[in-house]
């Protein structure tokens, strides 16, 4: 299958990124050879989606030894301004402080930090790309025959640099010839299903059809898909899930019909110190993209918008969640527990 | 409260129509003379709402006598060319006949027939109005004190030619003292909430938050809202709705965290013949609408889409159905019809 590559490290030491704001209407690749040029990479969208964002986040650091003199202060520096574009992106953070961890411990040498830097950088790509392929392998195995299915958001390789989770299972399943078609929601606000999972979908040749976020509840009454999979951004320890506004309405209709509702997100998600959802800090984001898209305005103008970015599932609803170490069900408290206990 | 008159029969002869189509952005009315421009105003969305289609056709039927011969031929090819702007809107083609049959019966004299259908034009837009009021004051009746409300697409004047039917009812409830605040769905595909709900809102002074279609559920479970109301297009014997395409996400959603979901709707709108919401025919519409917004577009070129206009929300998740005659509630059967039976 075709291949997507949203981030490449190039031999020669610099990076080249798919420019996701261009997509769908426009493929085109940026090189990124200095830290200034991915933070404005990242901050404009550039390149988005948690795990991504943690690979370019180590990326960013290695390039920074690269370009500068490798030393303590100059890294730091770059890694703080590299945090600074997504304040609130927890994989970003995680990845560029283990980035200066791991140059910490090197000699002050700046040849041997960059080329440890580089190295781990690619490192971790090359291990996103396995974890995505077990935690799909994983998810397609509970797909009945000949099934459709719909998502939601984006979970593709646009979002994590290997194939993806709950994408990445669709994919698998269509691989396996499990898989018939695809049901994809639009994501207002931001459209991340209409503008990326369905340029993905036409890459991959996988039959795909987008819907408004409002049919999903009729779609899915109409015994058109056979399951329901997203991902998670966080996960609580009772198995409550975080993730793009939205997820939550699907899994109410799921649970009225009696369809299956997947989560599919790696065990890195699962955050044990969180008991239940309503720990889960919600971010509000900008009312600005309510009522409009980009410069194509359609609500008054000074329109108040109620604008959260996430939503939170209940684990009630969950028939299971997918991770790559393997398949916690219902009770989700002991079945999370033993997934990470027993890796 | 200032009037928002979406439809007016001009005594010297013309209709006034808002254009609706360059709402929000824009507040233009625009004279319509003869019934090619009535039909060129319906068949672009100029006039929309069935309610207020209904007016836009009885009107239709009187400007045509009053711009032509009035004999039974003429009317009938006006009646003809009107309904065919919109072959599925059942109001549209109901009140076209309607005058069509009062012009009938009347003498084959021009100025008779001419007055006795502006006549009849002008009084169903007045008992519109009263209908629309009488509904309104039964369904603020059900709102308790101090409370915000979510309501779906647009059902105001500008969908019915009064004060609306669930816009109606948040209006009457504001005018009590009882309503704080109103929550809009934007409503994609067509996006009438944030469009036009919107507007009717600001128009109104009304304290209003627009929200993305994929908020809802996150929106009810917050605790924010302390009921819902929607419109419906369609009510069949048993109490199950057809309204607006994402109605029955919210109707779930309010279901699950104890919001009384209300429909508000004229008696109208109940279809004894059909008795329940399997027996509903949906329209689909153009793929088109989905993945973008008129022009602007943000799915790759050739993306397939499901495009049901309406879904059906079961009588089960139904609270109260509001209508002009009183307020139905479980066991539906029974209370709708005893509604229809005892106006």
């Amino acid at each position: 299958m075709p291949e997507i590559v949203p981030l490449r490290l190039d031999p020669s030491g610099f990076i080249e990124l798919i420019d996701q704001t261009l997509l769908p209407l426009e493929e085109r690749c940026i090189e990124v050879h200095d830290v200034a040029a991915l933070c404005e990479a990242i901050r404009s969208l550039r390149v988005r989606g948690a795990p991504l964002l943690g690979l370019a986040g180590a990326a960013g650091v290695a390039l920074a030894a690269r370009t500068g003199p490798a030393d303590d202060l100059s890294l730091r520096e770059a890694g703080a301004s590299i945090i600074a574009t997504r304040p609130t992106a927890v994989d970003l953070a995680v990845r560029v402080r283990e980035a200066l961890t791991l140059a910490g411990a090197q000699p002050l040498d700046a040849e041997l930090r960059r080329a440890a830097l580089w190295q781990s950088a690619s490192q971790l790509l090359h291990a996103r790309q396995l974890e995505d392929r077990q935690l799909a392998a994983l998810g397609a195995s509970l797909l009945p025959a000949d099934c459709a299915v719909l998502t939601h958001c984006n979970t593709g390789a646009l979002a994590t640099g290997g194939i993806g989770t709950a994408l990445g299972v669709i994919r698998a399943g269509w691989e396996a010839g499990r898989l018939r078609e695809c049901y994809a929601t639009e994501t207002r606000p931001l459209l991340q299903g209409a503008r990326l999972t369905m340029w993905e979908l036409a890459r991959l040749g996988i039959p795909a059809t987008l819907l408004p976020d409002t049919a999903a509840a009729a779609l899915i009454a109409s015994g058109r898909v056979q399951a329901v999979i997203t991902g998670a951004d966080r996960i609580a320890a009772n198995g409550d899930s975080a993730n793009k506004i939205g997820t939550y309405g699907l899994a109410l209709a799921a649970a009225r019909h009696g369809v299956p509702f997947y989560i599919a997100a790696p065990t890195s998600t699962i955050d044990q110190s969180c008991p239940a959802g309503e720990a889960i800090p919600i971010e509000f984001r900008d009312g600005q993209e309510v009522g409009g898209f980009g410069a194509t305005r359609w609500s008054p103008a000074g329109t108040r918008a109620y604008n959260p970015a996430f939503d939170v599932t209940p684990a009630d609803l969950i028939t299971a969640i997918v991770t790559e170490q393997g398949i916690a069900q219902s009770p989700f408290g002991t079945s999370i527990a033993g997934l990470l206990a027993h890796p």
